[in-house]
């Protein structure tokens, strides 16, 4: 064996447990456990005690940004790891989107999720060309900043039962929506970011090409998936039939699997962001998901991925990096998320038409950040431009602060709006879920 | 980014595309997929058209047999998800084996397993002693012919609804010990090989360990894990009833995981295999895997890691490695694989004493190596005795070939005595598995 296997499986093992340990204790306080999970990724790259360092322990080398070859193979053995898990966790938030919610909330929708982008990008723009004058940090502050965690949202409705009101609707539909703006953003910042200037020409040619390729999979899950969907389940009766069929649903999840990390590798191919492949991957299967088991079993994967994912988001981190102006940018920075999403949104349902719906409900139900903002992040890290990374580190630890702390509050908030429209009596938690 | 996420993301789709594909193709035939998934891994690692090679296509460099430091990091990835993906396959058989099964089969079940371990490991050995005379290739090819694939026998028998067979109880007795005993084999043979010399002092140390590290674990399978069990479920009652809880059985599933690579890592660390520590985590689960719906969990984690557990085998394969003579041996191992272990086996259920039981359906039913048999050639390849792998890629070759061939003609000879004994009507394909 070229790699100590022992030592991967340590490094797994322990970062596994502890962050399992860390989501459990955050969830049972009623915290989202991700946010337990970046905890110890913090935690373990900064814990130092005289000459002992976690990380050397466990025989992790982080690269040093803006350094080609720097950081051993175990680092890049836990992106690989962490890169799966969040790809199969946009396959399954795409797996919760179909086609006809992306169609059927509207003009409502499409308004909230437009200003709910605008916005939080010129509003996080503006603030770090004001603070570094870079365009790259401020283009992927402002794309950080648009992005919206359709996950955690539609989980705390979900939560709540509140699944049938107008706001859950139109929050639902505009996460959606604001999701592939979102990642439209992200595919022409990045874009823009590794040619190396502000390229019209090519921000165009992204957009189209981005555009594309999400309308072409729109046109191809509405039109041609329900005739194959149907055709592979005609073809299970008849094996039932004639008694040689087995494992069928099984072998729906292999399918989705290969679906998803193709989509994944495409859209990276085509400098389009690996999560959009596997966003519209997911999208593809969102009309058989809940009948042929396909979420469970994607959740099953993402259950052992996932973790990772946010172990190695904290892995970035570097708390000596928080200077006293850091740290006031930070606190900037989350009001300005906070108010920009809050308001834009709220706007946008106020504008919308929709009489009945609550701006306050629509406006705090779209603040949630999540592991999107975080992922805009780490993209923005990873490419060079002229050898500086896109992202630096600094802005990284304030954007993963800013996803945190939007997350951490906008649950509390979310379910005491709905509580205060809709009564104590009708809220209740989902035990089933 | 250290590493190309985009050409690694490639190999996985290209990969595990081709793995589906072929599976899907021999399943339709009633071939286990897993012979297909290992010819594709055959097949990438041998393909070459002039001057293009599959291997350089998708960059991946096969390490040397022999060279430290051969090979390259997307390689490494692969092994690490295989690697992942056998851990958890072994977790899930260990499931499916419960505490009581090992006991209540009782005598007959321990014969079948004793006889069935000795004669192929004494046949193995001594052919490779007079092939090639060398004792760590010997201890090796032993070691893999002992191997029973207690899933792909367990599989059988479930899909022809013959689990309440008196050979069916003995054949998963006899397999559960069979493997146990085969584990601390190879546990013994790779300690003695990592040593480089035969230790006899050694060799006893290895086996106290071996079997200590499996009694205590059984022992807490026995004793500690029910009262656990219950106090968790009682928990989680108590937070039903407070109306709290949620999600409690992916936690189940995520302490599972922990668990096993915990095990893993900790087997690992004592010269034992880590596929021990994770059959043993899986027994640790067995008497809640079905209630909890863990079975089904770890299977949907192993349908996205174990084929490229299947194809990694086949890309050791070196086709021009099979010489005439290699060929010849590979015959005779086959040839000695199926008649050592039927006669061993089918000799214990004589002598066990139960007269119901037929032999022949005894012995048919312990030919499976499976993936076990190649695991223990794996293991023998990575392990270095004195600037030689203990296992060359010929005789690695050999055993691959042996695990298919005799994977692939039992079950169909299994059914057969199956339906000579119990009658054509009784044989049925259980539709729901």
């Amino acid at each position: 064996m070229a790699i100590a296997m022992e030592q991967v499986m340590i490094i797994l093992c322990v970062l596994f447990a502890l962050a399992f340990f860390a989501s459990t204790i955050f969830k049972r306080f009623g915290i989202p456990g991700l946010i337990g999970e970046i905890l110890i990724g913090i935690f373990v790259a900064n814990l130092v005690l005289g000459e002992w360092s976690f990380l050397e322990f466990l025989h992790i080398e982080r690269p040093i940004p803006g350094v080609p070859g720097s950081g051993n193979e175990n680092w890049d053995i836990i992106e690989v790891i962490a890169e799966l898990g969040v790809i199969f966790l946009l396959f399954v938030v795409g797996l919760e989107t179909k086609v006809k919610d992306l169609t059927s909330v509207g003009r409502t929708a499409l308004l909230v999720a437009v200003l709910g982008v605008v916005i939080p990008f010129v509003a996080g723009y503006a603030l770090i060309m004001a603070w570094d004058g870079n365009v790259y940090h401020a283009m992927f502050m402002g794309a950080a900043m648009v992005a919206t965690s359709v996950g955690i949202t539609a989980h705390v409705i979900k939560d709540m039962k509140m699944m049938n009101k107008v706001e859950s609707r139109i929050i639902i539909g505009a996460a959606v929506i604001d999701d592939i703006i979102g990642l439209i953003v992200l595919a022409v910042v990045a874009g823009v970011a590794m040619t190396g200037e502000v390229d019209y020409i090519n921000v165009t040619e992204m957009t189209i090409i981005a555009v594309m390729f999400v309308v072409i999979l729109l046109i191809f899950c509405a039109k041609a998936v329900p005739r194959i969907a149907s055709a592979i389940s005609g073809s299970n009766e008849k094996k039932k039939a004639k008694g040689t069929g087995r494992r069928s649903s099984i072998d729906i999840f292999v399918v989705a699997i290969a679906v998803c990390l193709l989509l994944s590798a495409l859209a990276s191919q085509m400098k389009l962001a690996m999560i959009v492949g596997a966003f519209l991957a997911g999208m593809i299967f969102a009309d058989h998901a809940h009948e042929t088991g396909l979420t469970k079993k994607m959740e099953s994967l993402t259950a052992f991925l996932l973790p990772f994912f946010f172990v190695y988001v904290g892995l970035h981190i570097d708390l000596s990096s928080f200077t006293a102006s850091l740290l006031l940018l930070a606190v900037v920075v989350i009001i300005l998320a906070f108010v920009t999403k809050y308001v834009g949104c709220g706007l946008g349902a106020m504008l919308g038409g929709k009489g009945k719906a609550s701006p306050n409900i629509v406006g705090i139900g779209m603040v949630p950040r999540g592991e999107v903002g975080i992922i805009v992040a780490t993209i923005g890290i990873g490419i060079m431009v002229a050898g500086d990374p896109a992202m630096t580190s600094d802005l990284f630890a304030v954007v993963v602060l800013m996803s945190v702390v939007t997350t951490l509050i906008a649950p509390f908030l979310l379910s005491s709006a709905f509580k205060k429209k809709y009564g104590k009596d009708e809220y209740k938690i989902d035990e089933t879920k």
